[in-house]
């Protein structure tokens, strides 16, 4: 089910500026049982988000209600939010007024089979690097080629995410989840201001685990980490169990931040 | 009027990729009393384009159809070919099969005074830079937020585009056309193949322009050059007036150029 503009419908005029220019943010965030433990983090994200794309800031009380509305009585399911900037002639220049188009739609939660939470997952090594934009970076916008075209990179089903870096040898995070790596018992997670999105999961983490380092990553280091796992606000803490052919096991930070995620609030781990 | 998969509608769905992502490439062409002189070119472009984002090619002689079903008897407009991707489910994943989505509409023509094309337009010079991006360089998609935050920079009526660098310092294109100086009495105009569009009115001046260089063109160059103007396939050739306080007179090679694209067959100088 989905709510545009707060009317059931399933479709958006030619003229959105969200389908012409991309111009436009986005929240996907998972809901159990008609509650979701990070929506607050998420608001915060989407309202930082408008201000640094100069959309008006939306209504979170509003945005709630829709949410509980589309998501109903599902046990388990994903909200995307999108905010887009409405309708517009032809042309980049904001339209004044401008009147955001408001999408609120519940999908099915994607498949996470239990053994990738206790054994890992697959990572192809993505060759599509992703550029330095800080104008953009750390935003969850409706830019995102780039992640499209290093998705397409593989096929093989046994691979869960491609690992994503900057054109400076730098890794990022993965095509949908940001990354942590553990260097010398210490876990780090990449920047993201100068591209990649400030995940909402990772924020969790980085609140809960005051040690963890955000700062550059270089893919060498990232490929000798002891640990290297996944944060997404939908699937949760994954840990990795290889990059190509280099193999990593789960270890205690990766197991100690999947117990954070439960005492979120986060009860059902596979879907 | 537009049509839709060839159906007169006026919306896509909500699921379309296109407006989840920005995945997807558009063209806009100029027709004058039905023709449009550059269509090869777009074609040509397009081609290109979906070759890159590995979406299907497009069917030209459907497309010419289709343009000339709306654009109708209209003495001048612009017609916008939109390709996305399709419907997708959520994720980044390419959809198997695709099903591409196919936009074709008609736009008034935007109003470009007279005085434009003989004294020069006045330009902002923007903060905002562009992202160097290969992969992506060169082609019409449909990620265009650096454009829309690059032309949110001014709202002074009387300026008419803003000069847009990349990320090292050289000037790259205008927000919505690209860009020609005069350097040492020979036209440059800046390479494309890590950010900007390949503009379809550049394509066709540098065919007929064969001693212009392509090259990387640095903001200092470009505010001492002789002469500085505008391609775009919409507005055709537009002389540079002033880039803030930098003042510049029209030239003999905008006036050359000029002169060519009435000669490709574009007669309506003012709309």
């Amino acid at each position: 089910m989905m709510l545009i503009n707060g009317q059931s419908d399933d479709s958006v005029s030619v003229l959105d500026r969200g389908l012409s220019y991309g111009d436009g943010l986005f929240e996907t965030i998972r809901f159990e049982q008609g509650r979701a433990p990070l929506w607050a983090r998420h608001m915060q994200r989407l309202a930082w988000g408008c201000e640094r794309l100069r959309l008006p800031a939306p209504d979170t009380a509003l945005l709630w209600q829709e949410a509980r509305q589309v998501t109903g009585a599902q046990a388990l399911c994903v909200l995307r939010i999108t905010m887009t900037r409405g309708l517009g002639q032809r042309g980049y220049a904001l339209p004044v007024p401008v009147s955001p188009t408001r999408i609120v739609a519940a999908f099915p939660m994607p498949a996470v089979c239990g053994t990738l939470y206790t054994h890992g997952m697959r990572l192809h090594r993505c060759r599509t690097t992703l550029a330095d934009q800080p104008l953009l970076a750390g935003i969850k916008h409706l830019n995102r080629l780039e992640q499209v075209l290093a998705r397409a990179e593989w096929s093989d089903p046994d691979i869960g995410e491609g690992l994503v870096c900057d054109s400076h040898g730098n890794v990022i995070s993965t095509t949908a989840a940001n990354l942590f790596a553990v260097i010398d018992g210490m876990p780090v997670t990449p920047a993201v201001d100068r591209c990649g999105v400030a995940g909402v999961a990772r924020a969790a983490m980085l609140d809960a685990f005051p040690n963890c380092q955000v700062r550059d990553l270089s893919l060498d280091e990232a490929m000798r980490a002891s640990e290297l796992f996944l944060s997404s606000s939908v699937r949760g803490i994954l840990p990795v169990q290889a990059v190509g052919d280099t193999v990593y096991a789960p270890g205690p930070v990766a197991r100690a931040m999947q117990q954070h995620w439960r005492e979120l609030g986060f009860a059902v781990e596979c879907a």
